[in-house]
C-alpha cells in the first residue's frame, strides 16, 4: 500500500476512494455468496461459500483505521477465512470517522451483536443474551477493525452479554495514542504506513474523546472475562507493538491468549495468502485455533446460522 | 511447589535434595528408557520411548534457578514430550551454582550443542558445523532452562555455529535482574515462588558477573537470527512478564514468535498434564509446533538421531 497513490494520511474522501478501488479491483471467487442485509438496524455485508452449510458465524470488522474501509474490502480475505474454516462471516459496515467519530463504529458493533445475540436465542440456539452462554461464534478483525472487536467484547462484558467462543486479531490497531515502541522502530520497514499518516487518521476517530480510553485503545483496558484471542501481527509494521501490548495485556488479565508473529512480513499480510507462504501459514493457524474454540463452544450448546 | 517444606530460598544443599526427592517420587512409565552417558564431555541422560524410532532430537535443559534440578527432575515431562512427538531427549546435567556461577552453564550447553553438531556431521546428517544448516532437532527448556537455551541460541549464533529447527520454552525465567511488572503484580496468585526467594538463587548464578547481561538475562538480548520460538507460560505465575517480554523481543528482532499464555495455572503447569486439562492441551500445542518445525527441517537435511 505505501506505492502508489494511496496516502492514508491523505484527503479522507479521495483516500476512501482509492482505498476501495484497490482493495476491490479483483473480482471475488465465484463460489462466494455475498448478501447485503442489516443487523440491529447495521448494514452487514453477510458471506458464505456456495453450498457449505456454516458451522458458525465470524462477525467481522475491516480495517481502514476507522476512516477507509467496508466489507467489500475486506470480503476476499474474509471469504478466505469463511472457506478455510466452514463458517459464514457476517461483516460489519459500521459507521466511519471523521463523518462519525467514537463511538458510532462501536456503538455499531454492539447493535449489530446484540441481534446476533438475539436472533440466535429467538432461533433456539444457545446463544442467547437470556442464557448468558456462548455459541458457535468468534469476532475477527483486521487493523481497526480488530481494535474494535476488542473494544466492542469489552462493552459487551460491561453490559453482561455473553462472550463469544473466540476473537482473531489480524494486526490490531489498539493503540491511538500512538505510543507504541514500533511506532518509532519500524519506520523504516513498514512498506504501507507512516505514524504522520495514522496520526491524522487518529484525530479523525477520536474527535473531541480521549485517545487513551480503553474503548478507543484497548491496549489500556481491562480484558478480564475476555475469550481466548489469537493476535496475529507480521514484524514489519509500525502497529507491532499494539499487537504485543494487547497480548501482554490480555496474559496480565487472565484471558487465554496467543500472539503469533511472522517476520519481515508487513501489515495484514494475512491477506496474500494465495500468494505468500507466510500468509497461507498464519491462516492455517487461525483455522486451527477456530475450529478448536468452534468445537468447543458447539459441543457446549446448538450453533447459530446453520 | 508453595506448600510444604520446599523453600527454594533456603539452604541450597538441602533445597537441592528436597526439590530432586519431590520431583522423582513418582517412577517413570515403565517403557521410558533413560540412558545416562556424556555428550562434549557434559554428563547428559537421553531419554526415549521403548520401540520408538526417533525422529528427531531435542536438547533439553531442565529448570530449578540453575541452582536445583537435574535431567533426573524433569524426566517426567521430558518423556511425555517425547512420547508425544517421536522424539528423543538428551537432557544436559549442567553444572549448578552456586558451586558453579555464570557462565558455567552456559559452557556446557554450549559443549553438549557442538558435540551434538558434530556427531550429526560425522554421522553423515545435516545438521553439522561445516554445513551451517539446522536439522531435526530443537532445544526445550524449562524455567532456567528455558533462560539457558535461549542464552544458547545467542552464543552459538555468535559463534555462527547452526541453528536448531526450533526451541521450545517452557515459562522461562529471562530476567535475573527480576524487573518484571508481574514480579510484583502476581505475588497474590503465584503458588511456587516468592520475589525475595528466586533473589536468593539469582545471586547464586550471577555471581560477580551482571544480572542484566544478556546471556544471564535473554530477556534484554538482541535475538536476530534465531530460529522459531514457542513460548508458554501461565498466567498465575512472577514469571510471566519474563515470557511477554522475551517474546516481544523476539517480536521486533524478527524471529518467529508465538507467546501461547494460559491463564490460570502456575509455572510449569504442562508438568500436570497428565491431571490437568490446561497442560494436556498446551503440550498438544508443543507437538503441533515441534511435529511442523521437525518436519520442515527434516524436509531439508537427514534426520539425526534416528
Amino acid at each position: 500500500m505505501g506505492a502508489g497513490p494511496l496516502d492514508i494520511g491523505g484527503g479522507h474522501l479521495t483516500q476512501r476512494e482509492m482505498f476501495t478501488r484497490m482493495l476491490t479491483s479483483r473480482p471475488l471467487p465465484a463460489d462466494v455468496i455475498v448478501d447485503p442485509h442489516t443487523l440491529g438496524g447495521v448494514p452487514v455485508l453477510e458471506i458464505s461459500i456456495d453450498d457449505v452449510t456454516p458451522n458458525g458465524t465470524l462477525l467481522w470488522f475491516h480495517g481502514g483505521f476507522y476512516v477507509l474501509g467496508s466489507p467489500r474490502t475486506s470480503a476476499a480475505l474474509a471469504a478466505d477465512v469463511a472457506r478455510r474454516t466452514g463458517a459464514r462471516v457476517i461483516s460489519v459496515d459500521y459507521r466511519l470517522a471523521p463523518e462519525h467519530p467514537y463511538p458510532a463504529a462501536l456503538d455499531d458493533a454492539l447493535a449489530a451483536y446484540v441481534a446476533l445475540l438475539d436472533a440466535a436465542g429467538a432461533a433456539g440456539g444457545g446463544f442467547s443474551r437470556s442464557e448468558g452462554r456462548g455459541a458457535a461464534c468468534a469476532v475477527v478483525g483486521e487493523s481497526a477493525g480488530a481494535g474494535l472487536a476488542v473494544a466492542l467484547l469489552i462493552a459487551a462484558r460491561d453490559q453482561g452479554l455473553p462472550m463469544p467462543a473466540a476473537g482473531v486479531l489480524f494486526s490490531p490497531y489498539a493503540d491511538l495514542t500512538l505510543s507504541g515502541p514500533s511506532m518509532t522502530t519500524k519506520t523504516a520497514v513498514d512498506p504501507s504506513f507512516t505514524p504522520e499518516a495514522i496520526a491524522v487518521r487518529a484525530r479523525d476517530y477520536v474527535g473531541a474523546a480521549d485517545a487513551s480510553d480503553p474503548l478507543i485503545s484497548p491496549a489500556f483496558a481491562d480484558l478480564r472475562g475476555l475469550p481466548s484471542l489469537l493476535i496475529q501481527a507480521g514484524s514489519h509494521e509500525l502497529l507491532l507493538d499494539d499487537a504485543v501490548r494487547l497480548a501482554a495485556r490480555a496474559a496480565t488479565d487472565d484471558v487465554p491468549v496467543t500472539l503469533d508473529v511472522t517476520p519481515g512480513v508487513p501489515h495484514l499480510f494475512q491477506a496474500f495468502a494465495p500468494i505468500l507462504g507466510e500468509g497461507d501459514a498464519a491462516l492455517r493457524r487461525v483455522t486451527e485455533f477456530l475450529a478448536r474454540r468452534l468445537a468447543s463452544e458447539a459441543a457446549r450448546a446448538p450453533r447459530i446460522g446453520g
